[in-house]
């Protein structure tokens, strides 16, 4: 990808989002025996880094596209971008969500003028039925990850950040359908070509380490993982881009996802939903950071960002 | 109090803490029907603006004074602000609570090196034990709010606040012994003298509320409200404070705050503590906005100030 359709997508969606803040804090820092700066995508609009995708895509569609209206399928936070995007450009948007999403996620899609259908919840099921509404009202579809636009769109977190934050030794990000990771890629080296990209996925829902590993793409048909934003797998154009340009994949455990959870909202008092806490949960670990075998000096902390790509959870 | 010594207690402390975001939400803009900016102290050192004042007073001291260590009285952030502050010192501080204190807090002042001795939850008996503290050990007594450099301190939230988002109509601040409360009108009107600033108060810790209504310094012996930060009373100097500056006190009922502590968790993603809830609970009634009477063009949205001041609550 071209580093200015980067810069356009930013210039095209920046009006309509938050230039999210880069948070730090010293005791997670002391914890991980590094120096962390967490992009809080849990603080944008619609409650995760989605937006910013879904507004490049959907701010990108010429007039006469655009007045069809607007289909995609979504685990939740990407369907509630596109409702949210749709309501912007005054065009209609449906949705196609497996039925077991948590009621938080439908909500935010309804208050944004969203349309849900709800689907068996397998990759084939959500297929099909997004080809359904589409046939039937002839409205685009907005893959999630599998589009420039939306990669072009998520790159713009990442962008941010290595604006914000100087001198990052590296970027970790969840991975689930590689569109935010591809984007984080491409943002983050596109600006500093030496730092390192990690991507950070949950081992019941570890498609694309599997894939990386093998070389071949590897299919999930679905996950119960707690890290619900990351029950997706890799298409080959996200796959293309992380073989390309990803330093390496980071599984992490169920429990390791609750515990990062749980001591993010009580160490730095925002609210994550668990596919967020994915990406800095493999720091935690004895070794963690030195595992990451950056080209640091000795004594030298590392600069870490983390990507906290999500807040939509459902309160107890 | 002199603008200067604001301006001095800024730049004091300033290296230490964080200038902490101004958050914005459109969906609570739309329930308030304003323009609200939020101050998230919540995602301040120590998890609330309390260590903008105990910074200010513990960097204030000199040499010989600091060395005997500081004590002080606290129902948790104040005392948690004042242990990190005297660790920054690398000087003792020792810490008096009431036994019905949060765990959470106590946690808090214990990471920080504070050391916690507990009394009955009254205002009598706090006063008691750390006055025979200070006897003992010959520390300074840093209070709470009774104190020009807390207040100094505190003033430089506000003074963020309005330096970051210009024209404000108003600012809302919650009230306890009135140092937030007293810095926020001095910090606010030492930029803009127009705005207007009003102090927040629990139905059942509502001292402030009668003070200024009668005239005379109200006490409250003890409160039970879920807002654990506000059951302080006024101070006659935070009393005279805002017998001057401040342009009126809004009351709260506990049901108003429960609701709205979690509406903020769930729209803004962060986490807040009841005490900081109690700022926007006012906003959010019907005619809530309008009872401020703020000199605003019809239909012109209020700029609206919400000081959230603190993030400290136990998670479920």
């Amino acid at each position: 990808m071209e580093w200015q359709t980067i810069v356009s997508a930013h210039e095209r969606i920046r009006p309509r989002i938050h230039r999210t803040p880069a948070l730090t804090s010293k005791s997670l820092d002391a914890m991980a025996g590094a120096e962390l700066f967490f992009k809080c995508e849990n603080l944008q609009k619609t409650g995760s880094f989605k937006i910013r995708g879904a507004s490049n895509a959907i701010l990108s569609l010429g007039t006469a596209e655009a007045t069809r209206g607007v289909v995609t399928l979504s685990s939740g936070n990407h369907g509630a971008a596109v409702a949210c995007a749709a309501g912007w450009r005054q065009i209609p948007a449906w949705i196609v969500m497996p039925k077991n999403v948590p009621v938080v996620k439908c909500r935010a899609v309804e208050s944004y003028g969203g349309k849900i259908t709800f689907c068996e919840p397998t990759i084939t099921a959500r297929a099909e039925a997004a080809a359904r509404l589409q046939a039937e009202t002839g409205a685009v579809l907005i893959h999630p990850y599998d589009d420039d636009r939306i990669i072009a769109g998520q790159a713009t977190a990442a962008k941010e950040l290595m604006e914000d934050v100087p001198e990052l030794d590296a970027v970790l990000a969840p991975v689930s359908g590689g569109g935010l990771l591809s984007g984080t890629c491409q943002g983050a080296k596109g600006l500093r070509q030496e730092v390192r990209v990690f991507g950070c996925e949950p081992e019941r829902a570890d498609d694309a380490y599997r894939s990386l590993k093998t070389g071949e793409l590897q299919k999930l048909d679905s996950s119960d993982t707690i890290a619900d934003g990351l029950r997706a797998s890799l298409a080959p154009r996200t796959f293309a881009i992380l073989r390309k340009h990803v330093d390496g994949i980071l599984l992490v455990s169920e429990d390791e996802i609750k515990a990062t959870m749980r001591l993010i909202w009580e160490r730095m008092k925002i609210v994550i939903e668990p596919s967020s806490a994915v990406a800095l949960a493999p720091l935690l670990r004895t070794g963690g950071v030195a595992s990451l075998e950056l080209p640091k000096p000795e004594g030298k902390p590392a600069r870490l960002g983390v990507i906290l790509s999500g807040g939509n959870v459902e309160l107890g």
